[in-house]
């Protein structure tokens, strides 16, 4: 059986990674090989670029120095980790991917959506989710949720307010491009609310996918 | 004044430090204002991720990734190092610059240098350098010399002698692309005579181009 490559997309403080617990469990007692991951990360080399990437200190990091290192950590994740999955049938939970990246550095750092499509594109050989998961929550709402939680905060939680508010634009116009492939969840709620919506989606698209 | 940025290039063990070494000392004994760099590196962010390149035990990383880290590296340093301090009327010796690019990755790691290229243009924002010179050495001599001189060899040091040679073969490529910029200078002979032949191409090109 071919695997199934699932992203999941939002902003600062989402829920993304309780929601992909969950779902972790559920596919586990299912029965199906499951391998969860995350970007910028996922394999040895991808995460010691993700360090460079959300180092607080690194604040001088130019936004075109910061693509390329997304582009570098994708395309060794995707290479060493995601591919050999795919070809041995599990199914992925990735944490962030190639949408990310358009709506960060493509929409709310101004350097173009195709640009970093183009680029990504270049990257990862053209690699596509199979199905994305796009976690809507207000910005205001997430980073709220942020500071209760005290998470620790990266260099780019650390961002100004209208950063946030422009990334949550971007992924709007993302979701415009790729209708098909990303399904917009309403993140309003408690979390195993949003979960289950997630849950409903997910079963629909493996049935439909003949994928047991 | 405006400054010149001028770049060193040649395979392993060419003796390109000792000759920068002797360049910067009489440069700096000539009045100019002089800024000595290096890559990958050059920059606070930019040695980080000379860090993951250069580490041996990295051994499983892609050659794209490696591409694309390269350039991410330029980019900060071009950007936050080389383009300021050329506005500054410095005089820049870099060890290493884009045609190093072209030649490992671009031709002996197969990748291409078109494909390189338009990378590192993108990278880079085109800058070229004002200058370059080639210190033509045989893979063979070089690598002799670095066993000899017991120096600490990093990941591309420990690459097979194939691999050398056909980094030697990709300089001469990207020479004939870019003939006027790119100086070949004989490595044969004590490094003195070598770091001679450079100080002579390069007053000749400083009286040319009025920098005083």
């Amino acid at each position: 059986m071919k695997g199934q490559f699932i992203t999941f997309e939002g902003t600062e403080g989402s829920g993304k990674t309780t929601i992909i617990d969950n779902i972790e469990k559920e596919l586990i007692a299912k029965g199906y090989k499951v391998l969860r991951t995350r970007e910028p990360g996922g394999s040895k080399i991808s995460e010691q670029i993700r360090n460079i990437i959300l180092n607080v200190e690194n604040t001088e990091m130019d936004k075109i120095t910061e693509a390329l290192l997304y582009a570098a950590s994708r395309r060794q994740h995707v290479n060493e980790v995601i591919k050999p999955h795919l070809e041995n049938g599990y199914i992925i939970l990735c944490d962030r991917y190639l949408d990310s990246s358009l709506a960060y550095q493509g929409y709310a750092r101004g350097i173009g959506i195709q640009k970093i499509y183009d680029l990504n594109q270049y990257a990862t050989d053209g690699l596509q989710p199979d199905i994305t998961f796009y976690i809507d929550v207000k910005p205001i709402i997430g980073m709220n949720r942020i500071a209760k939680n005290n998470r620790h905060q990266d260099r780019l939680d650390l961002e100004q307010m209208s950063f946030h508010e422009l990334v949550y634009k971007g992924y709007q116009e993302v979701i415009k491009l790729f209708p098909e492939r990303i399904k917009i969840i309403s993140g309003v709620g408690e979390i195993k609310e949003v979960s289950d919506r997630v849950r409903l989606e997910l079963n629909s698209f493996l049935e439909k996918n003949h994928v047991s």
